[in-house]
């Protein structure tokens, strides 16, 4: 932590900020230079109240020199952390493709999307249960019976299954049927919802708030980790810009960036990054080649029939020609797509 | 709805389009201009899967023309709905300031700053017992011990109570103690909890997420206002922008965009929408001249002490400075500021 | 300027940087914490090459300590700037009133608006005669004609004229007919202008921005004033945000940022801030509140007509009510609007 | 266009927007629902004064059909068109790569870094010679003196030049050195200078703004392509969004949407729209991946001493590999990078 005093500072309230700091049992380094004077703290910082300085008078400005993770940091892990679940790991050079639609609708819908997914590629199935709408007039998803149906899809092609929860209560519940947890980017700072997953100790995805900061996605990852689950995917998904050409803008540096300051594994979902089924091909080729571990894609057997996102939602063939694609760019990346070998297939 | 159809349509798309419409049981209008051919839909467009018609590949764009709120909407009630709690009603010519500490921290503290806020005019006491942190290490709130202090803050000022809740289990467990729940920014599309708040028919305010636009925000109050509680007070405390010189942008305009659109009272939090206790007085100011129908400002006996947001919490000689410029204000304006004959006073 | 070190930084690396830095002729005051070792820098900064340090490979982050800005900051100049131009002061207790068309449309419109300003209580005519379009298929203006009309308003009124200058090879032209230059939005950082009109010593409206920081904006200031041309009044006209309902958002906080980091005026443009003239009243009633020295408002006498920007101008008898409300804020506040003894009115 | 009325409207109120509509040549399709009725208007919007009804009280909003642009649309031209410059051509399957400094400093760093690019596998060589920068104190460029080093450079290599102007008065003289303009960001908006190089004739490199919606990115182009001059590239650089771990954040869907919405040659800059060295490469493979006609990044044979975005800056071995993982997506794309026989090389 560093205090830059302002210009008129006294020595007598130098003096009174070193107190302070010391009081907290930390230590300081004083330059004073022509133009200001700036404390240095050096011990453990995460004690101290900060806003104590920030309203001191003659305090111009408080600097945090430490990420205010841990957990989640490259120093706390240099290697990979890889996350496996029923066969599949998260984090390594194979690139793990989720696929499926946004709700789960139907038998039928569900039984067609999966199998369909299979066969392209995927190894992961998604299909929401309980649906988080901005609007109550919208569909809300069907809740048990969708997890039922979720299992029969998982059970008839092997597919592991990622189902969001959105609400600490349904925690034991879903964790009956499914493989991992998403966490939604609207739930991204519902701290109840993240120490229960953690608990569960069951494999989270998690997604970025629409808003959120690169360090405050990673502070929220922190709330799980700090349960001892380092099972935690990170996925970027879009964040709200001034741009309404797209449903959102497709932080794409993200993926660098995560990379380079945690060891967890960076996943991209290219359907709701763009909002456009359109433009879903070129940002999952982008995601694979800036370096992401996997995809998740909504893919609906009969988009026009979708009851929700159906306009961002691949139909069986494109997310095929998809994964055509973004497998050529793994291999030039090094890289393969995983696959699984799945024995309790029809 | 209007569907805006490409430029190279056929009359066979056109048909086709049309059928969609009426098979659920609305109807067209067609209009075919030089450059493009426009369909309009009426009828109760809210039963219509808006995203079968932008997947169709000759339709080029689908705009809404209703507001997606309902009960929120000027056009449900033309008149201001008045929220009245413990003697106290916002909505009306009288402006309610709500003050208090960030977090419920200790008897002594809450009791103190209480008293000071009373004193200067406030006539709602706010307080998080139960605290929604970026990092899992910062304090978390002292839970129902808080609730307690609360209570006990009440009966001695006579102030009402307003304070989070962050979690749907916890709505049974407040609702003892509180007048008011807080819906926080970061919990404004926690839909689980938005339902539960509904149903306990308690008044609720409403804070607008980082991100979130306003018509999201109207639709958050919604899902409230579907449960027959309509009770709802909306919060503006600032958006996420690019500008960092504040913690956030305080959008101003949204008070009289709201005033607009909803019958719904609108207050301002200066606190969270500045994040410095130097700029609070100024938008409060701001707030009240520009038609807001009350406050929520931070207010701590010793802000160097706070163990969260100290510096963008106000001292009470600040707090009661602010509160004389705002009654000024509200005079000019035809108004004036909520008061409240308090007979459990000590 | 502080140098903050990678954990595993090596001695011989530490006096790499103490030797580069010192070959600054600037000094080095060393930390050397549990966590980090931090580099604080003493000396004149601004000849100091950052990027240098920031590529060293065991470096982690570079902060700056010092603003960027030098003439414009408060410390530069502990007392407000008044900017005064035919009579009228910027940056005093008086509140100036700027209002008028976006563009001149013809002699008819401008004297008719020019009449109806005065009338209400403005002293300064704004009208645009070149302007800046996003589409090149929008009325442009009327050029040189257009400053012709603006003089001929002056004349008629004693109204003070600011308009818009768009390219440096303007500058002399517009001179000889304009009081204060207007720099819009667009060309906040076109520094061949800034330059220009630094030269000019004529006062300078400088508009923020779109997504220009507060700092950014200071910055362009800086390049005015660096002219020893100190005559420049800051407007803050809105930012671009997520938020569509508004056309800009008015980001009211810079008002109280901006008096306390700058001794320059700043007023505000409630017209483009807001987009719709519904709003504007609000936001200039919120932004004398806040602490603006002034309002810069479109006005046009048939809005309905106008070739830009209708939407968002007032009509006479609205601005009228606006000033009325605005005046009463001001007095509030211990201020005034600024009135103007003119002799040469018809 | 599109005028949705208030759902109160009486039938006289009906009667006057019609009549207005056809004021202006153009007709109207009339759809009267049960909540609004809504008045389409057929013929040439372009000439409607769209704010006249806007203003009317009795209309809630007008929606605009047709996109703003015209010559930038691909509505225009169907088929990719090809700018072409010094036997390189933007637009084809070839992908160009353009690499060099930020600034020209000095002949030796112009010189070295021009070599190593062409190595490298550049095509075109960039560097400023007139530098609009955030701060008065930074460095400006070395102006004519610096296009001499460029003519130099492009004489010793055979490498086709750009560099920035910002200026209508500069773009004779740069013309006589430059094979292709470059508007930077920040001009992207200056109208004169727009006008000024679309009269040139020559191509123009034509960066995003900050700021700038996709949609008024095409307006920007379209100034230069109502001079007749289509030769422009479209370059995405980056966006401003409260994300502050980048510079800025790269808008990889603006590669997929700008390919569908216009036929101009679009490319990416890597270095301004991350600023930071490390995540060029990631971001540089990403672009090509979906679907950018080519790069420009900023190669400096000694980032640690330029004078200028030395912390964006790639090494020329940096670059090599960059260029070496491009060229390995461009195939798997079924593309290829553009080469250039060099006759007139040392």
């Amino acid at each position: 932590m560093i205090i830059i005093l302002r210009p008129d500072v006294t020595q007598k309230e130098i003096t009174q900020v070193i107190q302070r700091v010391e009081h907290y049992g930390a230590q300081v380094h004083l330059s004073q230079g022509r133009e200001r004077t700036i404390v240095g703290v050096i011990g453990d910082v995460r004690v101290i109240n900060q806003d104590e300085f920030m309203l001191m008078p003659f305090v111009d400005r408080v600097l945090l020199v430490s990420r205010p993770y841990k957990r989640a940091s490259r120093e706390f892990s240099a290697q990979n952390t890889v996350v496996s679940m029923d066969g599949i790991k998260f984090g390594t050079d194979e690139i793990v493709i989720i696929a499926g639609p946004c709700s789960v609708e139907s038998r039928v819908q569900m039984l067609e999307t999966a199998h369909a997914v299979r066969e392209a590629g995927a190894t992961v199935l998604r299909g929401g249960a309980f649906k988080p709408r901005t609007s109550p007039y919208a569909f809300q998803g069907l809740g048990e019976e969708g997890l039922e149906i979720l299992a029969e899809a998982r059970a008839a092609t092997g597919l592991a299954i990622v189902t969001e929860v959105v609400s600490p209560d349904q925690v034991d519940l879903i964790a009956k049927y499914t493989d991992m947890f998403q966490i939604g980017a609207r739930n991204m700072q519902n701290y109840p919802l993240l120490h229960k997953v953690g608990e569960s100790q069951l494999p989270v995805l998690l997604k970025r708030g629409l808003s959120a900061s690169i360090n405050e996605f990673l502070l929220a990852a922190e709330y799980i980790l700090s349960h001892d689950n380092p099972r935690v995917v990170l996925c970027e998904r879009g964040i709200r810009t001034f741009e309404t050409a797209t449903r959102n803008t497709t932080d794409i540096n993200a993926i660098p960036v995560l990379k380079e300051r945690t060891h967890l594994p960076v996943i991209l979902d290219p359907s709701h990054s763009t909002g456009h089924w359109q433009y879903v091909n070129a940002i999952a080729r982008a995601a694979v080649a800036a370096g992401a571990d996997g995809l998740i894609v909504e893919v609906h057997h009969k988009p026009e029939e979708a009851l929700s996102d159906g306009g961002q939602s691949l139909k069986p063939e494109r997310f095929a020609e998809m994964v055509t694609q973004v497998r050529a760019i793994a291999e030039v990346m090094g890289r393969s797509l995983s696959t699984k070998s799945i024995s309790n297939e029809d």
